[in-house]
């Protein structure tokens, strides 16, 4: 397999883990989303990926987009050890949490929304930073309510078993703490986010661990 | 069952039709999203949907949040006729175009993002419908190049019978129209979105066919 990857953003971010929890190591092109114009933009890239976004993973002949499609992909071809449980209710559960993530918050706060902030709208620095936070804060704050309430959270988001679900949190609270969110209000979230980040899927994963990572 | 709706927001659209094409009447009950200051803020419908989005499913004992999370679970529990193909590369395929809608045009126009630019940013009305629009037809372009090129497109998103993609692409070509995007440079989404709304799943799904319409 060959994963198009750029170390900050959060979608590959999610595809690293799952490939890390699978056992799987990919090939991996460095796709640098501000330097030469964005390397998602050239016309190489796109070819693969219309939507110009990262990731993209190559697995033969297959060419495959969206990071919670490739996640479920993964699961599906290699599904040890699963990232969904064995029953719907469930699996319902973990992908509303991995949704509320993947919809709700990211593409909110995604490098190309904030760039139109700044270069259509016109918007300051602090009020694009107060926008991140927003967005973060809201969602989280949702997150936090269901996962310390829900009889369904273990040690991970889902019983004690990291999921879907865990693949996408873990990145997102990295982009929490990377804005300088208050996450005093999480403490379910932090404690999971901790539990993930002592595994070395996770912990290899990281930004800062990737052969791309810039200070 | 019991769905919590809403007849403009795109999201409940999508349910509806995974609903018509399984043939389940689900009761409804209808939550305003603008009327009270908004239904979905009530502390009752919080309870069960933290996020305070539309919609929620009840089913038995479960609580079903995030419309694909919900569809994936219909599909789950209602095998016939599927909403996603056999085989995992088409799942992937299928998952990413409606991904594609459900993360990367949807959640940035929806009503709370709308608002903040409004409300917080000062945004005016022809700023915030240029944004609306931008934000649609990046995306449109972007499926319109995948499925008008794909060898997988067939009479829909995904051969010859309606899917997950579906589900996603006519609520976003509704909005579109409703703001009047400029829809000549999608034909093969015209083409896909035309064939679905022949089938009365679509047509009864649709925000003007509800018993809480309005004009």
């Amino acid at each position: 397999m060959k994963l198009f990857t750029y170390f900050r953003s959060s979608s590959a971010y999610r595809v690293r883990i799952a490939l890390n929890l699978k056992g799987i190591v990919p090939e991996e092109q460095y796709t640098h989303l501000t330097r030469d114009g964005g390397q998602q933009h050239s016309a190489e890239y796109r070819r693969m990926n219309p939507q110009e976004l990262v990731p993209t993973l190559i697995d033969g002949e297959h060419t495959l987009t969206q990071s919670l499609a490739i996640i479920e992909y993964l699961d599906e071809t290699h599904p040890e050890p699963p990232l969904l449980p064995p029953d719907a209710a469930g699996r319902a559960r973990v992908r509303s949490l991995a949704l509320a993530i993947a919809c709700d918050i990211h593409p909110i706060d995604n490098l190309r929304v904030l760039r139109y902030l700044v270069r259509v709208l016109k918007v300051d620095e602090e009020a694009k930073n107060t926008w991140y936070r927003y967005w973060i804060e809201l969602g989280l704050g949702a997150l936090e309510m269901r996962l310390a309430s829900e009889r369904e959270t273990g040690r991970f988001c889902h019983g004690d078993a990291p999921t879907l679900a865990d693949c996408c949190l873990v990145p997102q609270m990295f982009n929490a703490r990377r804005f300088a969110v208050d996450m005093a209000p999480y403490p379910t979230l932090q404690r999971i986010e901790a539990e993930c980040n002592a595994l070395p899927a996770f912990d290899d994963a990281a930004p800062e661990r990737q052969a791309d990572a810039e200070s």
